[in-house]
This record gives C-alpha cells, sequence and structure tokens, in this order.
C-alpha cells in the first residue's frame, strides 16, 4: 500500500512528499469529460460506479498518492432539504435562498446513510476497487462555506446577504449553523464508518472575514465538528483518520486556523508557505501550495515552483503537496502529470 | 483648511484620525442616486459638473476629512483605444478583449489632457468649489488591475486569461503592462497638475497572485509609476503629493508591497491591523480597515470594531480609517454617518 499520504498526515518519516491535486477528478481530464458527456453532474455525485470511476481516472493517469472522492460540497444542502441544481456553463443554483426564520425552520439534520447514502456507497465502492493502493480522502464544506451557498442561493461576489445575516440577525445564523454543523458532522462520521481514510473539510470562503469574524462565526462550527469527531473516533477506532482543513485566501487567518484542532492545514498560494509555517507553528502538517494557474507555466518553471515550495515547506513537521486551490478545467494534463512525477522525483530521500 | 488627511499621510501629528471612505460618492447616498436617476454611470464620469456634484455629497453628509473624485478606474482603458460599457446590473464590458499581439499593438498611449480632460476639469472645479474646505484625492487602477479588466474584457472569477497570459506568454504581457504604466503615470502626473493633493493607486486585483508572481509581474509597474511621479514632482513641486498604494487582499504579501516606494498603504480587513503594521514595519502609514460589510452591524458594535481598529492602528507612524473596499449600495448610510462620528471622536487627543 502507497501509505505515503497519511504518513505525511500524521508527521511520520516518509521517502517522498506525497501529493494529491483538488479536483484531480475533472474536467481538464479528457476520460473525466468522455464519462460527463454521458451523465449530467449529480446524476454521476449519485451514481456510485460513475463517482468511483472519475475518482480513479487520475490515480493512474497523474500517479497521485490519495484519491479523493468525487461528489460536490453542496450535496448535503439537498440533503438538508433545499433545492438543489447545477446548470451548463453557470454555478450552483440553490432554492430558496436561507434567509429568514421560515427556511432555516424547514431545514432538517439528515441521516446521511439514508439521503447520502450514495456517497457512502461510492467510498465502499473506492475502497474495495482501490484495494489499498492509495487511500481514500472524504470530504465536506465546512459550515460556514456551506451556509454561503444556502444564504445566496448560489456563488456570490462579496457575500452581502450571508454578512447581513450574521450581523443583523446573528441569532437566525446560529440556528442556520447549528444545523448546517450537526449535518456535516454526522456526515463526515458516516464517510469515515464507509472507508474513508482521510476528510478535508473545505472552507473555500472562510477567507473572506477578519480574524475577529472568522474567530467568532466561522472557527466555533468547525472546531465543533472536529471535536465530535476525534472524541467518537478515538473510542470507536485503533487509529483515528486524519482531518485536514482547508480554508481559502488563509494568509491573515493562520494564527485563528491554527486552534480548529485539524491535524494537517491546506494553505492557499497567496502566501509564501515558510511565512505560513511560521505562523502556523513548525509543529503543523501543510498542505499546498501552489497556484492552479501556475500549470500554463512551461515545464520547466513548474519545476522551479516546485523546488520553492518544497524548500519552503522544510520547516514543517510534514508537507502534502497540493495546488493551492482546484485544478483549472482548461488545465493542460500533461503538465498536471509533470507536476507529480517532480514532486516525487525532487522531494525523494537518498542515501 | 481641513489638511488632517494630508498631515496623516505624511506622518505628522494629527489633532484626530482622519477618515475617507472608499466608493463614499456612491449609491448607498439617496442624493447620489438623485444625480444617477438622470445620467447613466459614463456621462456623470464625463460630466465635469456632475462629477464634482456627487464627489462633494459626501462631505458635507458624512463630515469626511478627504474627497475623492468621482471616477473610474476603467477611463484609462477607453483612453487607450479599448470600447468600454456598463450596463446596469451587470460588471463593466470592455472590447475587444486584449488577449494578443493585434490587439496589444492597437493600444496607444494617450494624452491624458487630450482623451480623459474631463477628469482634470472635474479636479479643478472641486478644488474650486472645496476652496481648500478638504484635500481632493485623485486616483488610477494599478496597471496589473487595469490589465485584468483590459484582458478579460470585465470583470472575473479567476482571472485565467491573465495568468495565462502572464504565465504563457510573458513577453506580450510585458509589453501591454507598459503601455498602461506609461499612461497611468502620465494620467497621474495630469491629475497632481491640475490639483490632486493626493492620489491612491488602487491595485484592487493585485491579491490574486502569489508573492513570487506579485514581485515579478505586478510590483515593478508599481514602483515604475511611483518613481517617476516622485522624480517628477520632487523638480517640480515645493512640497509633494501623498501616493497611496491599495492592494486588495494584502495579507501574505505586504512585505512586497512595502517596496512600493508609496507613502501609505491600504490594508483590507482580512487581517488585523496591527499584524499589518508589523509586518509592513512600524515606520509606516496605514489606511483601513473595517469589512465594508460591518456597516450592517448595529451602531454599538460598529463602534467596538472603530475603537478595535484604532487600537490596533496605534503602532503605525500614521493611521488614516477606512474600510477595507468600497462601501456597498445596500449600506444603511446613517451607520456610514456614525462611523466618520465615532472615528473622529474616539481617536481625539485631549488634554
Amino acid at each position: 500500500m502507497n501509505d505515503t499520504f497519511l504518513k505525511a498526515c500524521r508527521g511520520e518519516e516518509v521517502p517522498y512528499t506525497p501529493i494529491w491535486i483538488m479536483r484531480q477528478a475533472g474536467r481538464y481530464l479528457p476520460e473525466y469529460r468522455a464519462v460527463r458527456g454521458k451523465s449530467d453532474f449529480l446524476t454521476m455525485c449519485k451514481t456510485p460506479e460513475l463517482a468511483a470511476e472519475v475518482t480513479l481516472q487520475p490515480i493512474d493517469i497523474l500517479n497521485v498518492d490519495a484519491a479523493i472522492m468525487f461528489s460536490d460540497i453542496l450535496i448535503p444542502c439537498e440533503a438538508m432539504g433545499q433545492g438543489l441544481e447545477f446548470h451548463e456553463g453557470k454555478g450552483p443554483l440553490l432554492s430558496p435562498a436561507i434567509r429568514d426564520e421560515e427556511t432555516v425552520n424547514k431545514l432538517f439534520v439528515p441521516d446521511p446513510e439514508d439521503t447520502m447514502k450514495f456517497v457512502m456507497d461510492t467510498i465502499r465502492l473506492l475502497r474495495k476497487e482501490l484495494a489499498d493502493k492509495v487511500p481514500v480522502i472524504g470530504f465536506a464544506g465546512a459550515p460556514l462555506t456551506t451556509a454561503t451557498y444556502m444564504i445566496e442561493g448560489g456563488t456570490s461576489k462579496n457575500f452581502l446577504n450571508t454578512k447581513r445575516m450574521i450581523f443583523e440577525n446573528p441569532s437566525l445564523y446560529k440556528t442556520l449553523m447549528d444545523k448546517i454543523t450537526a449535518t456535516i458532522t454526522e456526515y463526515l462520521r458516516a464517510q469515515i464508518s464507509a472507508g474513508a481514510q482521510a476528510v478535508q473539510i473545505f472552507d473555500t470562503w472562510g477567507g473572506i472575514f477578519s480574524p475577529t469574524d472568522f474567530r467568532e462565526h466561522v472557527l466555533p462550527y468547525v472546531k465543533r465538528i472536529i471535536d465530535e469527531l476525534k472524541r467518537w473516533m478515538s473510542t470507536e477506532m485503533s487509529e483515528p483518520v486524519p482531518i485536514i482543513y482547508f480554508v481559502g485566501e488563509t494568509a491573515g487567518l493562520l494564527e485563528e486556523i491554527k486552534t480548529s484542532g485539524a491535524d494537517a492545514f491546506g494553505v492557499d498560494w497567496r502566501i509564501n508557505l515558510d511565512d505560513a509555517i511560521t505562523r502556523l507553528g513548525s509543529d503543523v502538517i501543510v498542505q499546498g501550495n501552489l497556484d492552479p494557474l501556475s500549470m500554463f507555466l512551461p515545464q520547466d518553471k513548474i519545476e522551479e515552483r516546485v523546488k520553492d515550495v518544497l524548500s519552503r515547506a522544510s520547516s514543517a513537521r510534514g508537507h502534502i503537496f497540493n495546488l493551492g486551490h482546484g485544478v483549472v478545467p482548461q488545465t493542460p494534463p500533461e503538465n498536471v502529470v509533470a507536476l507529480v512525477e517532480m514532486v516525487h522525483r525532487l522531494s525523494r530521500k537518498t542515501g
């Protein structure tokens, strides 16, 4: 078994720096587009055979060290009772937008093995098909990031409605966040029970806040999930699965993020990784952090960037290589293949 | 004359912390909407009487310490030869998108007193009408931020085309940036000649880069503008006007931004101001940094935030209060009025 990724998550010695890539199962791969051409996006998410198929594609094509299940962070929104649609070329559409007591009260905390069983089935299928070749990463959106989609009804430019709820009606926001947090906790617990060997909590929009607001309105809910999962894992499992917390636009928030209780921290590309490590503390495991768009550089320039990130990462207790955000659809796949090879080659300990 | 703002820009002693607000002349004010109801946005920019009228509105309504001329950072794009349109409820539309040698070569470096004379006329009118009541701030977009609009043809989510040009065709990017930089330099020189008493360079999208790319592809052009303006001012003026450099999502880039040569640095809300000052160095003048959306808080909570920012700013050589980005159209104007009063009252040196 290639357990380099899990060892790095735990801060153990590894022969080379493991790498996986956010959205590695995605539209930049012709093999993905072939599957996607026959099914719409939500059908792919909800059909374990299809979800598993595209999850496995990058394992062979890229030679990455972990398989992140193919799914979407908005799946729990639908399970909570909100309408969810994806339309070609547009962002997701969630309806009704959750902005008042009535719509918040109608949401429920679902049993994940009931309404989101297809996700757990995907994980079970992946574990079987991978047969321990590489570990399976499960994931969920963080409560705040999930809430932004539910409140805005989709993507947003300045998150006006989300921040207005927080600032104008904090008790309504708290009620909503309590429901989302309970949902995500059970969802991740179900993923781990189904066989996920690590989980990542995506807080893509966590970075829209001042440190004060992040500490008050974002972090407590993430902490609650991590605390509960860790408490549960300590009684149920011989070895708890690592929890990675990824926040977009982390640079001003690292001191806060550190207190989340996660085992590893995803860092975006807007800060030098050594600076991030200094502020997180050198006892941490970091994940990142090349600009996804740097995949358009010529390969010799990509190699310079890889060397730079590896060198800056050396002060951390552990490092998992990744992009600072998801790979974009227009990316030349051959550059991603080359990236994985470079990370493995340049980080390999010899002698 | 209320020269508190200019004194703070120069690091001189001030009786209280001056404040102005990005987009203080804007849609959140009913008085602005009354003028805007009769003219489209570009006509307002191009009619000195209208631009001056809305520039002056917040001076009396808010009691701010500086008047920023009403205009748009995309005015120079049109002057360089690109089509510019604003459509209600959408972002700006620039055409054709500048993405190849042909479109770059067609752009020219305009004489600002010819193609953008209305801006200078607005400044001259403002100086006359204000009669030194408060200083007039001129502004321009930074070269990179201007380039993103020109290359993307408008706003963008991940700046794919801009970064692709930088990473795939750096010499074309450099040609484009050289033209933009020359245009912005002459434009700001003309604004200062027309009477602007300070200028702000807006690098709203500077923060989309890694520190490495920011240093290589963003900063040199800003430095060139600042160096040229300072060299020119030192020979032409007894007292050079202060140059403020504002970058969006600054948190990972402060060490780079510091080297720009600007007199003051705009900081967004995603970092605590004391942390920003530590990283910029305590010899700096900072401007900022409340989240614009915090204007939806109840006024007692806004007051807590104001106290916090003022306290965190105390380690800098100088502080100009501002929001971390433009005030949004939905903002209750009475909260902005209250904000200005709070900043003045809470920062006033007594005894």
